[in-house]
């Protein structure tokens, strides 16, 4: 049997998005008539049939939901777990998670294991890899089957879906015009590398709030760590050789390794040293002091993002409602360590 | 048609246990020859089809593992899914995660949902719920109809089968004695209530190295803790009202939340008082000070229920091998607050 071409495959061959060529088979009115004709063509031509992942799902719905997440060991992706269950379970449906450890390889087996009939629809954050990748044609291809997919927090804007995200941009501007003020000037940020999307928007937000403030922007007081649980080194050699009155850091382990690490070097907090984290998780109530936090309300998110799915799965297959992009507001929670 | 009868059914109607229900129709030469006659007659007459569960899974592997868990909040149950992941992952399994929230109901549909076709075996580790109902028909049900389970951390006797556990009672007894040789007498234990497996051997284990040491118990000591995420108050009490030496905490939160409370009444850790928690999670890490804890090694109890439940999953149908038990033992991690 000839192998089947795949969505990525027809849109390599007419250098488009993997989203056109699912918009242009499925007669788009995005899609100018010309584009469509010719991937239609294409597309009958090389026997592509919409069924490389999911199965005929139709007509076999499961009341599960699938939910893929890089991983679950911090307390904001174990929060919207909870949050999806919670609004799941109220209407009837199941919850089955799967974790893609970061990797891209892992969230395609995932999804591909998971569309095979055991669910009616996904929530999904996508992992380190596939942001590193930016390969997304396992998502675009369930979607064009007509398999609803919710994205949560680490989203892309090359899969078109339903959206729920955290303000990581205001919520990081917040926190820093606070710092700023209740009067620190040295402001360290501690974030992650750029091809995050959260850090980066943190990042943003905090470059932001430090430009309307007139504060000139020092980059070595801007650390970029890699490790989740790491960056204690780097932490210590900023305070030896510069003086800091706050930092911010875009976890909340981030700012609690400062903390500790401050206070062990004489450094007394919230007096010389402000600090405060992103993730209002159990490490910011139980820290001594203890972190005001960004709090990203990871139930919320996971809450909204059922109703959103469940919302797709019971409207009528014909239905058009447009894709939605629900932004959940952080709110800074004050506490000790300012 | 008439309703199939069910294990549960047949074991309260000859007041015996569903293992004894299960190894009856299955010829078990552990159960009496009578016994089993008449346990067959009646399931024969009754219409008793193994099926009510699983479906004719023998011919069909998903190389799936279905892993049952009662909460992911905690760093234990996160880093024991950690251990499975790596393990299935090199012996090319996946890995699906379903939450039971403590529930008994939940953790009965998540059974069925699972064993329905979509995973060849689970790794599970009982609900609150389920350990209060004392109701173990599912498991039993599974188990009897070919598909393995391994049980984990959170047991019962009731149901044979694999079982990983830690030795919470060694564990807790070696943390108290590391208490008492620090020259420690008036030792507070935060403990669970005792329909809590889990809180009740860790109670044992106090309990066991006061009585070697010859320090009379005093009740006045033991708070039993129902909410995980409070005690706050409970704590304080005892505080104020009895002079304490140390504490001994059955969780890594219990501890540093005592640890917390007393250093904001002007108790100093450890000159004053030191302080164990059980869980050796990021908690007892970022505390201030870094908190001494029993280790429970989730990583390493995932990775030996995987292994087992492989093995199982890849020997042959006929194979007996006899079920094992194994402990992985806790150490403890002495940091700061001792």
């Amino acid at each position: 049997m000839k192998k089947k071409i795949t969505l990525k495959e027809i849109s390599k061959r007419f250098n488009v998005s993997i989203s056109t060529v699912s918009k242009a088979l499925k007669n788009s009115p995005e899609i100018s008539e010309k584009t469509r004709k010719i991937i239609q063509d294409f597309a009958k031509e090389h026997n592509y049939k919409p069924n490389n992942i999911a199965l005929s799902l139709k007509n076999q719905k499961t009341k599960n939901i699938g939910i893929i997440l890089p991983e679950i060991v911090h307390y904001f992706f174990s929060s919207v777990i909870n949050g999806v269950e919670s609004y799941a379970s109220e209407q009837g449906y199941n919850v089955i998670v799967c974790i893609s450890n970061e990797s891209f390889d892992k969230e395609v087996i995932n999804m591909q294991m998971l569309a095979n009939g055991s669910i009616d629809g996904f929530i999904m954050s996508l992992s380190k890899g596939t942001e590193k990748a930016q390969d997304f044609h396992h998502i675009n291809e369930v979607i064009a089957q007509g398999m609803p997919v919710v994205q949560i927090d680490r989203i892309t804007e090359e899969v078109d879906s339903d959206k729920v995200i955290i303000d990581d941009y205001h919520g990081a501007y917040h926190a820093v015009k606070y710092l700023i003020e209740k009067g620190r000037k040295k402001i360290a940020l501690l974030t992650m590398p750029d091809y995050m999307s959260v850090g980066k928007l943190r990042t943003e937000g905090y470059l932001k709030a430090l430009e309307e403030a007139g504060i000139p922007v020092e980059q070595d007081l801007i650390l970029r760590i890699e490790d989740f649980y790491g960056g204690g080194d780097q932490i210590k050699a900023l305070f030896e050789e510069r003086s800091v009155d706050a930092v911010f850091g875009v976890t909340e382990f981030f700012a609690v390794t400062a903390m500790n690490i401050a206070q062990k070097m004489g450094i007394s907090v919230p007096e010389d040293l402000s600090v405060i984290g992103f993730t209002d998780g159990i490490i910011s109530m139980v820290s001594n002091p203890s972190l005001t936090t960004v709090s990203q309300h990871g139930e919320e998110i996971g809450k909204t993002a059922a109703k959103l799915l469940i919302n797709r799965l019971e409207e009528d297959d014909d239905s058009t409602t447009p894709y939605v992009r629900e932004v959940v507001k952080s709110t800074l929670v004050t506490r000790e360590s300012t």
